[in-house]
């Protein structure tokens, strides 16, 4: 009933991971992906920026004559999903509470782990949800500012990952049951952090999770697409495009992808 | 963050079943429930009776201050959702989307069937829905007018019950990988169509389908109860209320149910 794109937008090539299962789970939907690689990592930035960054973002989905926004991005949900969501009449969606309530029904022992950036578990919007639906949960969050870079340099399969994971997850070993990746970019490290915790512990990809709530609410708006021939994904990143197709390739597994470089208009809300 | 309760309207006791998901995966809401039993089946009745009748119960909700209203019915749902959907500022949702997306999800030889009432296979609504997703699937209907009353009559495991299941399924028999069951009062007999059908084929519960998807709503309108103590669900059936009491005792399973007489407004649209 409506074949415009839906508008993915991350701080840089995490929100591939949502990107994929969308293709896999949404073969008749179109996507336009806008990764602020320039501009990435969000995690160490303070609120008000992520806030215009995000709004950057969004200004060139709609651009696109996008029919729904996926917030792609743990930071930017966290930061500025409520905002961006009460001015755009379009749906927008966000990773955290599908990832949240996800958790909740897997835990076995009510001990949950998130691992996320700096600014989103400064948000504290993860236990928010979770608590709000389950208070006796135990949740225990964790900043791991080190994987971004990893990710975004294309470094997932190298030694120095691999100890950055296991160090950085110290914390987390043995304490919970249940561990959601809270950024897009960490189910790309998905087989060293599943290593690190243990084969017991559920991991969660709250970007997988989240396209099934894309999937009601197109059902819901009546926005779904039809299945056709031809459907052009169009991939943006605000920086040099070569080590975004090189990951994009990799990880989408669709053949060549034509990534070409946005030039977003900064500064400019709704 | 919004603990008023959630509606749900039946022709009579077959929307139970998916109460009975709500209330499984979704312990922290409550439920007012409105069984139009004295007027039940619909499945014989007009588009025009059936949307006057599913109007006097949505009145009747909205008169309990509900959030959201779920057509658990879905001879209802193929005639009324839209108009209804269009003119409340509540979300309202129905059985069928929800049901058609799984079962093109599950079909593995993409031979659906779909049995339901005859003013639902009237309608058109699940071949549309399927084949507007996935115009490659063969999608074979089929009435079955004589399930809804042995359900509402509490017959379900007589031998009258086996013998006309029997007969009714026996044009599908062979035909079909996945089969929905296009009312919410099939899932009481899903052990005799099993059988019927064969361990091979999948049934699509579209009740149990459709409480996924009010998950989903709630997080995005931002309308989930909170764990609370104390939930008070509410039942009522416009006609006696002792075999509706009986029913919803069996099939909810959760102890005592105090079910409640319902005088509905008639001939009162919005």
């Amino acid at each position: 009933m409506d074949n415009r794109p839906i508008g993915l937008l991350d701080s840089g090539v995490g929100g591939l991971t949502v990107a994929r299962e969308l293709l896999r789970q949404l073969p008749n939907e179109e996507i336009v992906y806008i990764g602020d690689t320039r501009r990435a990592p969000y995690g160490p930035r303070s609120s008000e920026q992520i806030l215009a960054f995000t709004w950057d973002m969004v200004n060139f989905l709609l651009s696109k004559n996008v029919k729904m926004i996926v917030m792609a991005c743990n930071t930017a949900t966290a930061v500025a999903l409520e905002n961006v969501k009460t001015k755009l009449d379009i749906p927008v969606i966000g990773v955290i509470l599908p990832g949240a309530s996800s958790a909740i029904q897997q835990t076995t022992g009510k001990k949950i782990g998130v691992i996320a950036t700096q600014a989103s578990v400064r948000s504290g919007e993860y236990p928010k949800a979770i608590h709000f639906k389950s208070p006796s949960i135990e949740v225990t969050s964790l900043a791991c500012p080190k994987f971004v870079p990893i990710v975004e340099s294309n470094e997932m399969d190298s030694t120095i990952a691999e100890k950055v994971v296991k160090e950085s997850l110290k914390p987390l070993i043995g304490k919970v049951d249940t561990l959601i990746l809270g950024c897009t970019h960490y189910p790309l490290l998905r087989t060293l952090i599943q290593k690190t915790m243990g084969e017991n512990v559920k991991l969660i990809d709250s970007g997988a999770e989240t396209v099934r709530d894309i999937s009601v609410l197109l059902n819901y708006f009546m926005l779904n697409g039809t299945e056709r021939e031809q459907i052009n994904h169009q991939f943006y990143t605000t920086a040099g495009v070569e080590s975004f197709q090189i990951i994009a390739e990799k990880w989408l597994n669709i053949g060549h992808i034509n990534v070409m470089h946005a030039e977003i208009e900064e500064g400019k809300e709704l």
